[in-house]
Parts: structure tokens; sequence; C-alpha cells
């Protein structure tokens, strides 16, 4: 790996621990360490002790930074860094700005964005968004996150509350959401709803070896195995996900005329299995004219796509 | 009313007439004209028709232009103004250039733009959206269009195709779609489908003197001002038009995190009527967050919107 002259400092903030990696202006990541929190930690003991393991990374690696860069769930207020809702996982963020600290420690800019901004702008910078002008992305995981390239920028909206397309309505009868209101895409397409679809088709039809029974716990990793192997509610959980992705990709297609879609979030490693009837099902949604030349991806950052984006905003904040 | 120094001509083309006005920066429309399009009639002599009107009203005025804006349904190429598709009405106009015959015969800059894009620059320059850096708009008329000016700017997306919020889909097995997709917003609510809601309800219930039954024909001018008399009928109707359409904008408002949402077109006329609803029930679909501050507006351009908008698309692309 030939190293760059320019260094960033991602730092991927979760309910129990800080990831933090030194990465390069091409996306090497260099050097990783961690921080862990619980529950009883303050906000300055927490900050204090991130801004410590970048020092030792720095001086292990012998880099300079130019920039430092959060990612974090909930709503992130887009001048102060300021955590304004949504980090229930982290609640000594509440109303705190996550780069005041490191910004005064460090005298260097310190960015702060949410994790699904932080995704896209990982992609644009370091994966399949790379020569996009425009794409729509959405993050699949415990939650449902999104976000929108639009003129090759992380699109942010007034106060840097734009991207949650998980929150799009797909039935105003549906089930009730975190957020209050119900039917949200989340509730179609989160890990949590891809194994209750399945359970449920399982245990109406008692198909196969496999369902609530079976030995290993259903997680939405195990769902797409199984849809693999040939089970038939797997298969059904499976398409019927893709609909909802492919529903959404098509709305926003419609409402974009974007470059690109990509799929992120862990459960994007799912691959072709997912990518497939996604794109076969967006022509239902979408008019043929803005979806002509979409290309439908999934996410190219996988393991540390965390860090990776955290660290990516800032070369795309700097316009490098 | 004092004269500026500044003019502008906007071209609104419609299925059997093109409006032109000539507007000052302001937003003065200070003489009109009309030509009548027929079946036969082709594409330079329509043009050339216009360019005479557009001389004519000019010399009258003792005025010269600045730029020509032209608005048109359909889908407009961003770059050479070509009408990709969706000019049913207008046929000879399909996979034609909007903006070349009157480029070369005036040389002046010209743009072209669909109707919808039109009317957000409309409002953007000269209406209840000045003031504003971004917003979402929806025209509800015997379609429905959309636009969305993000950043001050009417946002285009990478081919110009950007808007279509008629076209989100709201419920997969819905009716549907001239588009071919099925529950668009469009069928839920466009004139017709106002007027097909509440003749349904009428049907089953036969509430009132009101119904099909009625000697005046029911369109969804009337709908509304039976909804003001008292008819539960039309006050039901209305009420699930204002649902769908703060589920829209709900929606759009979590994606985007605009300033405010703008409701024009014909049925805009409705006033409060329809404001009250939509800005009651779209929190059962937005986040409070991004939510909190948002806007809820109807169009203050009413007549002639459409030449207002044609012209106002010229102060928005010119950074005037």
């Amino acid at each position: 790996m030939k190293q760059s002259n320019r260094f960033f400092c991602g730092i991927d903030f979760g309910g129990t621990a800080a990831k933090i990696g030194i990465v390069d202006e091409k996306g090497n990541l260099t050097a990783t360490e961690r921080v862990e929190i619980s529950a009883g930690d303050g906000y300055d003991d927490i900050f204090g002790e991130v801004a410590k393991k970048i020092r030792s990374l720095c001086g292990k690696l012998g880099v300079s930074l130019e920039a430092i860069g959060i990612g974090s769930p909930g709503f992130i207020d887009r001048s102060e860094g300021r955590v304004l809702q949504g980090s229930e996982n982290l609640p000594v963020f509440k109303n705190r700005s996550l780069v005041k600290n490191l910004s005064d420690d460090f005298a260097l800019p310190v960015f702060a964005d949410n994790d699904a901004n932080c995704a896209a702008a990982g992609e644009l910078k370091f994966g399949v968004g790379a020569g996009y002008e425009s794409f729509v992305m959405i993050t699949l995981g415990a939650g449902v996150g999104g976000a929108l390239v639009l003129e090759g920028r992380v699109f942010r909206g007034t106060r840097g509350l734009a991207g949650e397309i998980g929150h799009i309505c797909l039935d105003p009868q549906g089930p009730f959401c975190t957020c209050g209101s119900r039917g949200c895409f989340e509730q179609y397409a989160s890990a949590s709803a891809i194994e209750r679809s399945y359970l449920e088709k399982c245990g109406k039809r008692a198909t196969g070896p496999v369902g609530p029974t079976g030995a290993e716990p259903v997680t939405a990793e195990v769902v797409f195995q199984r849809a693999r192997e040939g089970d038939g509610c797997a298969i059904e959980a499976v398409r019927e996900t893709a609909q909802h992705i492919a529903r959404v990709f098509g709305n926003l297609v419609n409402v974009f005329n974007p470059e690109a879609c990509i799929i992120g979030g862990g459960i994007s490693a799912a691959g072709e299995e997912l990518l497939e009837p996604v794109t076969q099902y967006i022509a239902d949604f979408a008019w043929p004219l803005p979806l002509s030349g979409v290309k439908i991806h999934t996410a190219a950052l996988q393991n540390e796509a965390g860090i990776l984006g955290a660290a990516a905003q800032c070369l795309e904040r700097l316009d490098l």
C-alpha cells in the first residue's frame, strides 16, 4: 500500500463504543482504535479518551491530520454539529456539540454528521458512488437510514436533517414506528422487519426444517442464507423486502432524477440476492425515462464503513 | 405601477394555446397575447406565430427583452430544452427543442422547463416562495405536478427530469395511473380524483340534494364549495385529499428538510379549506424535528401563474 500525504481521522460512534481510524485520501484505513462507552460515562470523559487514542494512533503512524470526521446516530445540527435528537443509545450526547471538544483540542476542522450521511460520503469518495454526481442511498441495519447525494455533495437540507428515507410512509395503517408514525419504510426493511416477516410466514406455513424452532437464532443474514438454499418462506421474505426497497427507490428516482441508487448497511452484504429483485421491481414504481440509465448497487464499503464514511465527510466538506 | 427596466417574456404552452406575456423583474405582467394551437399545426408554424406575437407585444410596450422562458407539460431535457416525453397534448413538440427557434430568432437566452418547475420558479421569484432557500411544491390540477427548490434554485436532477412528486406511489394495489404504475399520488389528488372520490361517496350514501344527479357538473371546485356548505360527502372527500397531500409533504419533509411546502395549481384556489387539514395531518407523517418551523402555503400566483412562472425561470436561471 503506497502511503499518500493527507490523513484524516474517522470516528464512528455507536451505542457501546467509538471506533476510531486514520484514513488517507484514497480511503486506505491505516490503523484503528476503540473506546468503549458505558452507560455512566460523561461527555468530557468520552471525548478525552477519544482524543488520547487519536494522538496515540497519529504518533504510532507518524502522521499529522488534516481534519477529523465524526459519524453518529441521530439528527445532527448542520452548523454546530449538535445532536438534536435520535441518539437514544448515547443519551449523554443529547443537545451537545460533537465537534467542539476535539476542535478545541486539535485546532483542526472537525465535522459531524449522522451515520447514514457519512455512509453516503464514504461511497461518494471511496466506494461505488465515486464518479456519480447524484445518488440515493439507504442503509439497512437495525434501523433504516438514508442520504441523498446531489450535485456531487451530500445534501443536508436547511438544518442538516435531510435524508430520513427510512421514515417514508408506505402504509398509513401499517405498524407503528419508533418515530411515532405508522407504516414507515423502516418497518419493512430493517433487519428485524426481515426476520419478523420470515418468522410470520414460517409460523403460518410450517414449511421445512427451518423457522422459529430451528437451533440457530433467525437473523436477517440467516433469512438470506435460507433463501439461497431454497426455503420458500425465506425467498418470499426477501422478495417482499426487495419490493419495498424498489418502491422507495422508484419514488425517489421520480422525485430526484439521480444517477444511481445504493443499498448500504449490514444487510447490503446480501449482494446479488437483494440487488437482482430490487432492480427487477423498481420498474414497477419509476417512470421509464428518469429510470433509464439508473444503476442499482450495493455499497462497496462493508467492514469499517462507519469509520471510512466519517473520514470521507472531511474530504467531501473540504472539497478535496 | 412603476415600470422597472428589465423585461422577460413568459410563454405557457397548453394543449390548445400558447399564452404569452411580458413580465418585469418584479413579476408585473404588463401585457399578454395568445396563439391558438390546432391539431394540424406544425412546429415551425407555432413558433413563427409565437415570435410574431412577442415582437408585437414588445413593440406595443416599447421594451426590449432580456430573456424568454417557456413552460410546457412533459419531461424537458435540461441541456437542450427538448421535450422527451409526456407532451401528449402537443405531439408536434415530441423530441423537438423548445428553445432553438426562438433562440435563433431573437438572439436572446431562451429557457424551457416543465410547467411544475416553472410554477416553483414563479413562487420563488414572485410569490410565497420568495425568501425561502428551499421548498417542496405540488401543483394540483388535471394532473399532479411537483418541483423542488433547494438552496435557492429549482432542482432539476441529472437530466432535468426531477420533481415527479405526482408519481410517488401511495398504494401499490391502487388504481392504475397514466404513467403505468399503480396508486400514484396523482390518482388521489388530481381534480378528477377529488370529483371521483366525492361522487363515489354520494353514490353510496345518497345524502342531501347533491351528487351525480345534481344539475351542475361536479368539478373539484364544486366539491370544495359543497364542503364549505356542510355536505358530509364533500367534507370527507376534501379531508381524504388533504391526508394524501399531507402524507406526501410529510415524506418529503423527512427526506429534504425544506423550509416550506407549497400547494399550487387550480385546486390551490381552495385556500384555507385545504391548507388547514393539510397542516393538521402532516404531523402524522413527518418527524417533529424537521417539521418544526415548516410553513405550509397555497400558491400566491393564481391567474396567469403559467406565464409568470415561465418568465420567472429566466430570473432563476440567470441568477437575477
